[in-house]
Formats: structure tokens, sequence, C-alpha cells
């Protein structure tokens, strides 16, 4: 049992926020919350006092692509299809070296722990090797994944297609090493549907269904992607349904990114199969895809989570994401001169915590039950003139950034740093 | 006569950057780009080595507000007017306080320092004693500016509306004590038109004709705002009509921000007269302005810089500004299908650099005889993979920041950094 002293702020639920001026918060040895107040409780372990600073939920990021790390910040001329032929399957070649992964994948891990970022849901490559090492390198820091084996076996180079067979052993040897216990766990993920043929779909739809893993993909991005899928897939009466029919569309619990042009069939199916949204604003504007509408998937009642989807998205902060995110809904509301409601800082910033948090189980605020995965805030060079504590989340989240973290917590354990370098 | 080696990357012209690795810019003792090139000029006065560094024009930023400083990263619930009304106004009222204005003031200097942003079009509030203070501390710092003293008479707070006698007198203090050959000087500076009366206007208009100096407002910002001047100028044909009636439309050098709503009328007057755009789309976003069309007004061949406009804007460094332009010109490309091209990265560094360094004479780019405003910028952290130059500077732009800037020159003299606090 220990015990920390801050100002508690999180989001239990979207529409406001929680403020604990000078709270505590006890945590137990299984690193679960036990206890949320105003006053030391009578149980307490050893207890830490952070002072004036913050303590906020981490942040969990539900889509980005681990092998995009040397592209973040590039390479950002083209729309999402000739950028996936010129620039990332090009890059996602060279994780066929086991080195040259080692290389990046340390990187990548170092750079969510710098972010604050404590739970991801990850796309690797289709090579297995170099994906058991990232799925070693997240056990080695402490941080919470779902990492996933990517799957295709069409429209990429030969080097980036993989026998049906492979992805079916693969992702069993990923789940065998990582079993169901720990923090980092293996996702069925087949890239989108131009990537994979009926074969793969059939084959990984027996796999989820099989072995209860969760999916991850891509959704309704680009609108050329979409008339590529209906051309790909005519039978299917949305691209949604292009998943579903293969059993990868919530029948085992499933992240689906981007949904810019989901229409109402698409919105209908999610809402009935429980398919969880990714909003990937950043990724959104800088592929040219378009504007996703959150309050849309909110209103119709379908769970949402926030993604950096480096390396489209050219950052890896979800503080930028949260920020993108509301300024996305602003557009929409501009657009319909006020009819659609932005997404309030609470809202967003619940996404980027809650939201995605609940994928990993109770994850994502600070109620009794949850696990402790916490960020430590010392906003001290932007607090110089006596601000409230909801002016000092607002201020964190819209110009604070890594420099600001000071303690990091996933599951009660303080995390390290670890190695940025191989 | 100094010379400085480094990987030299600027954009003369908005369609490619200018590599030069390795390469010498000479500057003569007046501050003035001599010499660029390959190689080792024959008189190269002191020789100052950056090694792998790279060098790049600094920044200027065309429009921000130098009193809404401690507002940043707050208060962007609301849309423009009710924005001034509940948060701005009562800010800036403060400014009354000598003492107050010295301490928000002596920041916003230094974080025009930090962000390297060595020239700047700020707006001060109407108090006459905390803007020539403002100046004073941009004196003291060697950075570049144009200062406005605001000048307001309606549709305001008491302690913010002034009469148009002090206005006039208040400028013309402004201007004897800086005057016309320092980098720091006095604009004239409507607030905008729903804030200053007929007689107001009329009395700017002479000030701008007895004087020549610069003008700096707002335009088109926000659909209500439209509304309004249309209500308040009902003889005026557009907004930019409203201000060009009294001669506050480009009949000196004139900077205009937002420019969200301009229609072909406005386009037109804006083109005849050589008034400048200032694009703000980080602040148009988080008040749900709007998206400007910057490649609209590219296209019809008018002037364009870039402005934070802190605090609509919710971050002070111009990379910021750069990354939002392109992306919401990305949003023009998806919502046109692809008909209205985007901008590229050089044209939104250009914006950046030249096209807003250009309201302060020769300053912008490394073409011999421009003022020597630059940056040195360490990116070794970002550069593990021997990334190209091009590649350098784009992972720069998007994800770099203020911790990367090592040395800033304006005018040819390296700038210390000034003081953070009182």
């Amino acid at each position: 049992m220990k015990t920390y002293k801050a100002h508690l702020i999180d989001t239990p639920v979207p529409d406001a926020f929680r403020f604990i001026e000078n709270g505590y918060i006890s945590v137990s040895d299984e690193g679960k919350v036990t206890y949320i107040g105003r006053t030391l409780p009578e149980q307490a372990g050893q207890v830490t006092d952070f002072g004036d600073r913050l303590l906020i939920p981490a942040f969990n990021d539900l889509h980005l692509h681990a092998p995009q790390y040397r592209n973040i910040g590039l390479a950002m001329d083209l729309e999402l299809l000739p950028w996936l032929q010129r620039y990332t399957f090009p890059e996602e070649m060279k994780f066929a070296n086991l080195d040259y992964a080692r290389k990046i994948y340390t990187r990548f891990v170092h750079e969510l722990w710098m972010q604050g970022t404590m739970r991801s849901a990850v796309f690797a490559t289709i090579h297995l090797d170099a994906t058991l090492l990232l799925a070693d390198l997240f056990q080695q820091s402490g941080l919470g994944a779902y990492v996933g084996l990517v799957a295709m076996d069409r429209n990429a180079p030969n080097g980036l297609c993989g026998a049906k067979t492979e992805a079916f052993a693969g992702v069993n040897a990923l789940d065998a090493k990582l079993g169901r216990k720990g923090r980092v766990r293996a996702i069925i993920t087949p890239r989108f549907i131009p990537s994979c043929s009926e074969d793969m779909l059939t084959e990984l739809g027996s796999l989820a269904q099989q072995t209860g893993l969760p999916v991850q993909s891509h959704l309704s991005e680009n609108l050329h992607e979409i008339d590529w899928v209906h051309e790909l897939e005519p039978d299917a009466t949305c691209y949604g349904d292009a998943y579903n029919r293969y059993g990868l569309f919530g029948q085992t619990p499933t992240l689906m990114a981007h949904c810019c042009y989901t229409n109402d069939e698409e919105m209908q199916l999610m809402k009935q199969n429980g398919v969880c949204v990714v909003h990937c604003p950043t990724s959104n504007n800088n592929l040219a895809s378009g504007m996703a509408s959150v309050r849309r998937f909110l209103d119709n009642g379908i769970r949402v989570a926030l993604g950096t989807d480096v390396s489209g998205g050219h950052y890896m902060s979800m503080l930028r994401v949260i920020q993108y995110a509301i300024q996305t809904s602003k557009l929409h509301y501009a657009q319909s001169k006020g009819k659609i409601p932005f997404l309030s800082l609470s809202e967003a910033f619940y996404l980027a915590t809650k939201g995605g948090g609940e994928f990993f189980g109770k994850v994502g605020c600070f109620d009794i039950g949850n696990e402790f995965d916490a960020l430590v805030i010392d906003d001290s060079y932007l607090n110089f003139d006596s601000y409230s504590l909801p002016e000092r989340i607002e201020r964190f989240i819209y110009i604070g950034d890594d420099r600001d973290i000071r303690h990091r917590f996933c599951a009660g354990n303080e995390l390290p740093e670890p190695p940025q370098i191989h």
C-alpha cells in the first residue's frame, strides 16, 4: 500500500473534470486504487507528497504504428494510398532486419514513456521476430500494450506479403509468449481490407473465434480507399461489413481507426457490434483524409478512443491529439453553423484517458478499483499567476509537454526511463 | 564582418527550399548578408563553425496580442465575440496597472525570443504607459516589432474605451519615442470595426495619412462579427471597405488578420490596395471561426503572412502555425476533392519567414542584402538515422521545438536570453 498527495484531476465521466485539491490517493500492492479523497486515509502505507503538482491519469494511445517511428514528421505530401506505397511500405520492409528493428523499436518505446502514454494498441509489421522483440521491449519497460503482428497478403511489395498460415501461427506464437495475464498482449491485426485476401480474412476470423483475441484495423479513412474496398468486396454493404463478414468486427473486442466517412449503415453495425472508434485527427489532417465527426459517434452511443496514428500523425504526444480532437470538432461546429456542439476539454481528455483505457480493463481514471496509471505534472513555469486548477489542467493540455511530466506510473509501478538507444 | 558555417536552409521563393550543405554565410557589421555559398569567401572576418547544425531564417509572427499572454491555452469554449467580452477584455483592463503590465510583458518578450520569433506585429492595449513599456522591453531584447497602441471607443467595458484624441496623441507619442530607424516601431491599430466609432476611424485614417505609419487590424474572422459590421457600417460594400473608407486599408502598409470569410469583392479590394493577409490557423480553429483558404489569396496575388494570434492561438511557436497552415489547407483540399492544392512545406515555411519578413524590409531569407535574422538548430536527437537535409528540416518543423534552437540572430546581432521574470 502506498499513498500519494497532490492535486488530483481526472474524468470518471466525460462531462466534467473531477478536481481534488491537495487530495490523497492510495494504491494497493497490486497496483489498484483503494482510496481517493480529501483527507489522509487511516491505512495509508508510505505517503509521498507531490506538493503543488498535478496528478492525472496517464494517456492511452489506441492506434499507432511502431515501425513508422523513423518517419515521424516526414512524407506528408501524399494521400493515404500513394503514401503507403511510396513511404510506408518501404520503411516497414526494413523490419526483416532485427538489428534495424531493435534500433527503431527501442526509441519508439522510449518515446511512449517520455510522452506519458502508458498503454497503447500498436501495429508492428508482418515480421514475427521483430514483433516478438517489440513485445519484449514493452515488457521490459513496464508499459502496457496490445501488440499486433500485421497480417497482409496482397497489394503490397512482396517482402510485406505473408502467407495466411504464417499470420495464424505468428499471432498464436505471440499470444503464447505473452499470455493473457500481463499488461502486454497480442491483438489480431489485419492491416486493412485492401491488404488482406478473402483467405487471409477468413483465417483471421477463425483465429479470433478460436482465441477470443481482440482485433484492430483501419476503417473508412479515405475516399479512394473506400472505393477500392467496394471493388474488392463487392458483396459487402459497407466497409465495416467487409470485416464483419469474416468475424472481425466486434465478435471479439475491436478497434477501428479513423472512420472519417462512416455512413449510417456502418454506424449502426458498429453500435450493434460494440466496435470502438479510434479517432486520429492529426493523421486525418496530415494525409488529407478529412474530418471525422466524434460527436456523431458519441451521439450514437459508440465508444471512442484517440490515437496518434504515428507516422500519419506527426507527433507522439496524446496532448496534441486532444488539441486536434477539439479543434476538428470546432470546424464541424463552424461548418454546421453551430448545430454540432464541439467537444469540451473534459470530453476530449476523457477520450484520451478513460475512453481508450477501458480497452485495457479498469484503466483511465482514479475510481476505486482502477489500475493506477498516472502522471505527475510539474506545471510551475506555466503557473505564474495563481491559476485555478481548471486553468492549470487546460494550460498543461494546450501548452505543456513531456518536459512537465515528472513521474509515470503504470498499474501502480513507477516506471523508470527505458533505454533510448540500444 | 563575420562568417558562419552550417547547413543553410531558406526559401527565397515559396516553391522550394534552398539547401546549402556545409555552406557559408557572411554578415556585415551592419547586420546584412554579404555572401552565401559553398566555399569560404576571401573576406570572411571571424568564422564560426556550427558543425552539423542547421541555420535557418528566424520566424516572423505578424499577428498576436501581448496582453493576452496570461490567457494562452485558456478560455477556448466560446466564439470570438463572447470570448472577447468574457475573457479577453477583462484581462486587457488589467494593463492600466503598470506593475501587472511589466510582469506579463516581460514574460511575453522572453517567450518570443525563446520560440525563435525575431520580428512580430503586436497588439498591446489602449494603455499608453504599458504600451511604451512593452516597446522598451522589445528594444532591450534586440527583437524587432511593430507595437500597436490599440484604439477602441465602443462596445467594450468603460476601462477599455478611450477618446479619439488620446489614441491620436498616443500613437504619436509612441512614434516619437521609437522613431523610424530602429527595429521597434509604432503601428496604427484600430482593434476592429465594432470597437471603433466613425469618429475614431476618421481620426486614425488622418493619422495614417499624416504620418505614413502602417496599420494593423482584424478582418472577416467570424460570421457573427461580419453581420455586426454590416449593421454598424451599412454603407460599406464589404468588411474591408469599412476600413477602406477611412483610409485604413492599404493606404499605408496594412496587415489584416484572419480573413476567413473574405468574399470576391473584399479580395479585389485587398489586391488593388496591396493589403497583406495574416493567416492565423490555430486561432481560427480554437475560436471555431472557420478555415481561411490561403491558396485563394495566393492565387489572387495577395501577400500572405502567418500569425499565432495569441491567445486566440494556443501556442506562441511559429512551428505550430506552419503545421496548422498546411493541415488546414489539406482540409480544403479534401473538401474540394483534390481541386484546391494544399500548401507545400516550403510554401508554408516561406510564409512564416519571408512572407511576414517583407513587412519589415529585406527580412526572411538569406539573399544578399537581407538583414541576417537567423536561428541555429541542433536537431541531433532527431537525426538518428542519417536523414537528408530535406528530411531534417521537415522533422524539425513538425516535431522540433524551442529546445532545439541554440542561437538566435536579429539583424546580425546574436540575442542573449532576455529576463523572463521582472
